[in-house]
């Protein structure tokens, strides 16, 4: 049994910028030399998360659409009189939809559907550099 | 430590239909051996998710009542006009809901609480055969 | 590879009370003596749920507001016409938010982002004493 830590960068330009990290999850699985187990994927911060869903940009926009209707950014936030940031809405968000997700795998191959992805979904309210955590626990 | 990857097929009638598949994973987790561990139930697939609700019937079409407001299905979705199939709002839900649980167990054990089920919400709109991913890590 | 099963009691106000459990979580995986792995933190009840946010009370609130408008207790849930215990809308909010969480550590240190706090959620209508169970699987 073993537990590989990794990470990598990903730039996102802000305003729930969703990227597709499912490729870079699965070559960190592979290079991990972990035949089976759980991924955990973890975005440290508090105006992004994860997710997943079909990656084509009719839906992606869709589900943009509706995080924008749940948590609209030109509502009044609390968050923004005190600290002047301007991202409240951004980190209501990101506490609704989650900051881990754990996946399986077997033969290092991400047990994942045909048309599913594994999503970042950057809320903040300008472009960002994301370190995205990948935590493998396997034998 | 061990790693266990098993998996059942459930039928669903789709339309955010929510199945209680507690027993099953209690079953599995007390068939793999493994006494102390966490288990992670996963969803391969873009048009459901899974997560814990009391399962009586009232609260479960409260739930559904929700979901219907939060990510309506008689609406526009661009998916729609791109793919066809009409099940937009199925793939914005899910990515709501999410595709991991992870439940700790002790003595092959799962850890919920009394009146705690854990649940597959099948949004696609027609019925289908879901296969659901039981990964046991543990020691 | 280990896995240490611990809890610790949370007292909340109910009427989602947003509690900061980081420092507590921190210390139980410092007590667990595994250097590095995933913590799985998990809520046993169905009128509760986790995630992360920055936590400063401005954006608590702005959090709260959402989930009120999300899920409102002012409206009529199935739940409360059959069981009467009027905390029909606590959970429908726990099963949108969820049970688990699952966070990277290496060192025996939380790879959380700076500003970003683990939360416990207990929307039930009534104070509560809430066990939160920590699961800690790693090498």
């Amino acid at each position: 049994m073993s537990v590989k830590s990794v990470s990598f960068q990903v730039k996102t330009s802000g305003k729930t910028d969703i990227l597709d990290i499912t490729n870079k999850v699965q070559n960190e699985v592979f290079a991990s030399g972990i035949p089976d187990g759980t991924v955990t994927i973890f975005i440290p911060g508090s105006t992004a998360g994860v997710t997943t869903i079909e990656y084509e940009s009719g839906v992606v926009n869709d589900l943009i659409k509706t995080i924008e209707k749940l948590a609209p950014a030109g509502i009044h936030y609390e968050h923004d009189s005190r600290w002047g940031d301007g991202n409240g809405y951004s980190h209501v968000r990101a506490a609704l939809l989650g900051a881990s997700l754990s996946v399986p795998f077997n033969k290092s191959d991400l047990k994942l559907g045909t048309w599913q992805q594994i999503v970042v979904l950057d809320f903040d309210n300008r472009p960002r550099s994301r370190n995205i955590l990948i935590q493998i626990v396997g034998d």
